[in-house]
């Protein structure tokens, strides 16, 4: 039994996000599993880090899975990217160990929010842009951001509204940057609730076209009520850039 | 009368190229054109500075027209920008003098052409590069592109062969880069004949890929004859990334 650890990218727009669902749908982890059982000739269950929502696009998505039987692992990079459509890649592979899980072990994951803030969104960067097509003021959303940073519960910024675990995160930094018209905001944190950097990133927006002051941050925190927060943004702004992990 | 000036950008992809053809074909230029009639109520001509192919793309292509009536260029700009589909977009418009004409006026150009060297097309650029999948020796491939650089007959590297005028032209730099497995030439030139950076892309990776020896390069000059250089690298690495008028 072998544990693969594998790091990839995907153009989330033609999928239903990660997590394979019904049958019916189109998911980044049901075509993993279908072209590992082709390769395999098994079943194969694959672990993804993060389980990204319908439209969000990773660079750096990590996922495992086992296999009964011993491959080289690029072997198996190489058969999943041959049989992967065009809007996947499996960038690296490596041998993990046998406990090793993707999701449970990762310690922090950096997301990348994109707001295009002029008239019509960039041509090349299209599918990957909110297109807002209103400029932003950046100082209040960095004291907003700041404001965000640190150990809190964020059930406020979270769309399920019966969290049965901890909605306690921790979120180590956000870096908000523009140019060419082109905002970027990236949060690393320790985890992200269902939707949270959606909405963290719609609260923001909402500040920096400043139809909210900068303190309902605090306000959001302190009642953890998912109404007193911003507009989830939409997906296609979003990717998982990368998942950390312990150096064992 | 007004004579107006555009910079453009656009994903070539689903487009058969610049330049109006039939009337079922679907071009940049159409699309231009039917916007304009439908803002001035008259048909209007667009005059591009490169008649890109189909499936080029671009990032900087500047273009003029005239509109019998006066307008705001701003104007212009947001009712462009407006009407045309999310691959085509107008990035700056000024007025230019009566006498301006993209094309002609032109006194040179920048193409970059894109090679993916690793096994699968990265997801995010997958439509703007051409797939090879293999290394290429960049030094050959630079001491080649010096080869090219200066005035010569660039007729063995055009797909026209019936050219009737002069198929001189003058390359003033090459530059090839890699970066992360993406190999980007680019070409600046006085002007491109048919084809042209097409062709001379094909026989750079033909030299990279150690098919042909450097001095074919020669060869192909003074022969003139098409039959000697490589092939026609296909489109979707293609991009007119910017376009140069003298000052006046």
């Amino acid at each position: 039994m072998q544990n693969l650890k594998i790091i990839l990218q995907y153009d989330g727009s033609r999928y239903d996000g990660w997590q394979k669902q019904m049958n019916t749908s189109q998911t980044i982890q049901g075509k993993l599993e279908s072209v590992l059982e082709k390769m395999t000739g098994q079943p194969v269950e694959v672990h993804g880090a993060g389980r990204t929502d319908a439209g969000v696009h990773a660079e750096g998505q990590t996922a495992n899975f086992k296999l009964s039987e011993e491959y080289y692992p690029d072997q198996v990079l190489s058969y999943l990217n041959r049989y992967l459509p065009e809007d996947i890649k499996v960038l690296e592979i490596s041998r993990a160990k046998e406990r090793f899980h993707s999701r449970l072990n990762a310690v922090s994951k950096i997301y990348r929010y994109t707001v295009d803030t002029l008239e019509k969104k960039d041509v090349f960067q299209r599918k990957y842009v909110y297109g807002l097509g209103q400029s932003l003021d950046l100082n209040k959303m960095r004291q907003a951001a700041k404001l965000m940073t640190g150990e809190y519960d964020f059930l406020g910024f979270c769309s399920n509204k019966r969290m049965k675990k901890s909605s306690v995160r921790t979120i180590y930094w956000i870096h908000i940057e523009e140019q060419d018209g082109l905002l970027r905001i990236a949060f690393c944190g320790s985890g992200f609730l269902y939707h949270m950097v959606r909405i963290m990133t719609g609260t923001l927006i909402e500040i920096g076209l400043l139809k909210r002051p900068v303190s309902d941050i605090k306000k959001i925190l302190e009642t953890r009520d998912r109404q007193n927060a911003g507009f989830t943004a939409p997906p296609e702004g979003l990717a998982l850039v990368s998942v950390s992990y312990e150096e064992n």
